[in-house]
């Protein structure tokens, strides 16, 4: 497989991932959050999956398409982990769908971060609440999800906010 | 349809183009033209299509993933409009394939390099060579051709080099 290949499997599972948690908290108040806005092609899709929502966007460098550009009301500028755990405040409800997509080259600091965001996030969220993310998240709070169909496992990964 | 959603599209299109002209193109001699390395995954799909072939890549800037770098005798850098009309000996042969991918957000000047690249490539191409390419390009010696199954006109161009 060819890294165009690849890299085209993984913006039909991130697309596909996205797709299914938007169905799945339709009937759940709260807002939307993406950690890491990169170009911004996820957080437009997001926007235009739930045009209703609040969608509090989290990026350390500004580096995203015009045409995909929070206001200055939904995103939260610096180290997140700086930013996500003073969050609460400035989200001003429990927070229904994450997707997190913070992911770079390499693969020990996206470890330790998935770890850390794994340990920061529950608190955030609302019950029910769904997780997409680039890397997996381990936390007995985070109930861990078949991938869509027709998606591998271990391409994008997908947990429920666990309520009991 | 959301930026993430044009995006794949785009990136389907380009594969399914570059797979069609790989099949075309199977029984004549010649190498294969990249202009714009980019982050090196098209030229990661030649190399895996076209594994034989000898791929030239033009670039101006190099910003390519390590796993998709050229070695030094098969890397042009440099302005395409210095470094392409000079090819010939480098090259060595007319080439049989070219896929060009060197659009910007600038319209104008996308206009403006592909109505160049139009009057510069015949010249460098086999008979029966084609030509694929994210810009359209007007040339009587480029024959236009349909994009593949289940692609959408305009997404990406094909041409053929004309013969007769």
């Amino acid at each position: 497989m060819s890294r165009l290949d690849s890299f085209i499997r993984r913006l039909e599972a991130q697309r596909a991932c996205l797709n299914q948690a938007a169905l799945a908290i339709a009937d759940l108040p709260g807002p939307v959050l993406e950690l890491g806005l990169g170009n911004g092609r996820t957080y437009d899709h997001l926007r235009e999956l739930l045009p209703a929502r609040e969608i509090f966007v989290f990026e350390r460098q500004l580096a995203a398409h015009p045409a995909s550009m929070p206001d200055a009301e939904h995103l939260i500028l610096g180290d997140i982990r700086e930013t996500l755990p003073a969050a609460g405040a400035r989200i001003g409800a429990p927070a229904v769908l994450v997707h997190s997509d913070v992911g770079t080259g390499d693969a020990e600091r996206n470890a330790e971060l998935a770890a850390w965001l794994a340990q920061v996030l529950p608190p955030l969220l609302a019950p029910g609440a769904w997780v997409i993310s680039d890397q997996p998240m381990r936390s007995p709070a985070l109930a861990p999800l078949a991938p869509p169909e027709g998606i591998a496992e271990q391409r994008y990964f997908l947990y429920r906010h666990r309520t009991d």
